[in-house]
């Protein structure tokens, strides 16, 4: 009978154990979890500070119960120390302190990633009992919600202004707090091009959120008028003060057991797999967002996701009993609700493109999610990048109001590019169309025609 | 200077002169266009009878101007009568009765299609002034209209529950009168599997609409206590009376011109044309509902659709000017609203997929449109066909409720179908994910996954 020992209770741990039990019942599973909280889901956090998910418990995809039900053990409040690769055993520490070992047969790493502290001096001493926050675990969670409650902060900073910086801007200001918003870049949203980044801008600045692009914080100190940022904006010094600090500045890589075990480090100095999930180290599988992205586009790269880590840990939970599954690649989908407005991308943007030796044009334009004479129509403006020399397409960017299926919208890119399809494919693509819901030629179509009609001026080639 | 002569105003015969201006602006364009109403959107008719459009202009998808603006000449009121191919010129027939030629070097066809009378006795003699209404042009529109608003009909019977039968059983009944809806087929909404559109009856009884399904129209007669429909149900002679008759049993491609110039007719009685929209006939052209429909899985069938007008009337319209352009064939994507309901399908069923020669399974399965923990989460009732020898994904039917972004959902499946991805495929795409607005494996993928658990059992095969 087979021993899988799995670390890591989040999306890349549990899908691998689900896996496995699924594929074979036969198949002994232990799941070794850091804390009490297996398959929380992370990406829900804000919301419970939004007020709109309650209790906290239901942020669980998956019960206790409900995994135990499916032949699954959890030894939950233990931490992996080490791997013996040789010995094929883990060295764990339960919460008394007390060290011991689980021998396995296969072994699937899904350790994730941890909070950057960006260098910003103050991070590492300054923690939730001085009202400096990370929002990464259930217990970052349980000290915030404490601090909300017991302390009723009136303001927050936000240093970062990602998908979770955002989605925090709004649970705070939801609370009824004044929310600062530090960006590093020219814009928020790094992940889009500032084009679409400032509608985003402009929706969290419609909404109270006092957006500073442009600013490099340098620290932050607790003193006796509250907690203090301080940085740098167009070279001038910049101060601000709140209540209560929460830092989300991006995740690196946590590797350290697997690179004491011996892996290679790769992409975002992420652990090397294959695309089978297989470290090198016999044996030993590993996914979620600890390892390197195989990516449709670029070959390999580090991008962290949920959606990925759900299908790196199946493939690795398949693999670890004997399969051969492979993971079929990212191509960088991400989507973000950003109060009333949802923004969304996926493949690679012109610098992106570039740098991985395309040969890219980014077109953008705006059409209306549906026909403009039925009530609600509101336009969604779209970002498409191709490549000019082969009219394949390379990536949409897409921001819409809520309500305009802008969400499930990147997704018709997202299979275009999984597929490969040109920008001329998309606009041939028989989409849906009835007037309360799309257009004969879909918004996603006037975009890629906007492309087509634009490219030959755009590349000085004869229209 | 060529002069392209274009038969029709609605979706194809615009979409052809648009594209060939766009083209070329020394091309010469004339559309001959039967009534006063160019580039209608025939599909938004219902929603002027519910009242969400007013005024009935904005219907237009351009003004007249706008068509102008692009240089094109509108022959309005005037109907073609006949092709003179030899002599490359058009006979028609304006308001007065006068006859005139006009001259062409190439010559496009979009006369589209009739209303079906699918054998009912009294729909030929009935009209408007009865109380018997179709709806297929402006004119049947302002018929309907004047009828409602002069007479205030309290009850109507609709033959038919397609599309056009749904959205108008809606109408009506937003007009708060009586709506019996009469359906020959086992179930509402054929175009969908009963276990689905069972679901679309259920939404209109929950709004109050009498549907009657398994009903066999034989007639209508104008009595003096109103218009009463007869048939059978289950073998049983049945009587409905009411103050408005709606026939909406389908359409027949509008051939009459083409095929007394010699062209050729296929599947449904449509006009034979090559994926260039090339009749055969020297230097003619057709395109839209009269025409059989290139279908990526089935080679050649007739699916008369606007969308597919559009795209069909856009390569018609650069070929017709010298272009080389192909249409790509449509997967026979659809949505429909109803009520709060929306229902799309796309692809093949069981049955359609069988007899086109695949080995075909359906798996029904269900998946929130996103995380149950955020508020509104709600069901998509899926039903995924794949072929069981290749693993193809074969087709997708869907139903959700309104901002389950159910019709965009079904485009991914179209997405997929148009590049011909397997199931398998489909559950590692890489779709967008956020808990407002999906899951970390998409409604659409658990969907795709269900099939692939089921499939093993359902064929006999070890699981």
């Amino acid at each position: 009978m087979t021993h899988l020992a799995v670390i890591g209770g989040s999306d890349a741990g549990i899908s691998a154990a689900l896996r496995a039990r699924e594929l074979d019942p036969t198949v002994e599973v232990t799941v070794v979890v850091a804390d009490a909280y297996p398959n929380y889901s992370i990406c829900g956090i804000p919301y419970y500070f939004t007020g709109e998910v309650a209790p906290w418990q239901s942020l669980a995809h998956r019960t206790h119960a409900d995994l135990e039900a499916t032949g699954m053990r959890l030894r939950l409040n233990t931490l992996a120390t080490g791997i013996d690769v040789a010995g094929q055993r883990l060295i764990v520490r339960d919460q008394a302190g007390v060290e011991s070992m689980i021998a396995y047969d296969e072994l699937v790493v899904g350790t994730g990633a941890l909070p950057s502290h960006a260098g910003i001096a103050g991070l590492d001493q300054l923690g939730p009992e001085d009202g400096v926050h990370v929002i990464h675990s259930m217990g970052d969670t349980f000290a915030l919600d404490r601090h909300l409650t017991e302390r009723n902060p009136t303001s927050a900073i936000i240093i970062g202004a990602g998908y979770v910086g955002l989605e925090m801007a709004e649970a705070f200001a939801a609370r009824g707090m004044r929310v600062t918003q530090l960006q590093r870049g020219p814009e928020v949203l790094s992940t889009l091009d500032p084009e679409l980044a400032g509608l985003v801008r402009t929706e969290l600045e419609d909404h109270g959120v006092d957006v500073h692009t442009g600013t490099l914080v340098a620290g932050v100190e607790k003193t006796p008028t509250g907690l203090v940022v301080t940085g740098t904006r167009n070279g001038q010094s910049v101060t601000h003060t709140a209540d209560l600090v929460l830092a989300v500045v991006g995740v690196r890589p946590n590797t350290s057991l697997l690179e004491a075990a011996g892996a290679r480090l790769g992409a975002g100095r992420a652990v090397v797999v294959d695309e089978q999930m297989r470290t090198g180290l016999p044996h030993v599988f590993a996914a979620g967002d600890g390892i390197i992205t195989h990516h449709r586009l670029l070959g390999t790269t580090y991008l962290p996701l949920g959606t990925t880590s759900h299908k790196q840990g199946r493939v690795a939970g398949e693999n670890a009993i004997g399969g051969t599954a492979r993971f079929a690649g990212s191509v960088g989908t991400q989507v973000v609700k950003v109060f009333d407005l949802v923004a969304a991308r996926t493949g690679l943007r012109d610098q992106d493109a570039a740098a991985a030796g395309y040969t890219p044009v980014t077109v953008q334009s705006a059409a209306d999610d549906h026909k403009r004479y039925y009530p609600g129509a509101q336009p969604i403006t779209f970002r498409i990048t191709g490549d000019t020399t082969t009219g394949r397409l390379l990536g949409a960017q897409l921001v819409g109001r809520l309500g305009t299926e802008t969400a499930k919208r990147v997704d018709t890119f997202a299979t275009a590019l999984h597929a490969g399809l040109t920008i001329a494919e998309v606009s041939d693509l028989d989409l849906s169309y009835t007037p309360p819901l799309g257009s004969p030629w879909d918004a996603v179509q006037a975009a890629t025609q906007a492309w087509t009609r634009s490219v030959p001026a755009l590349i000085g080639a004869p229209a």
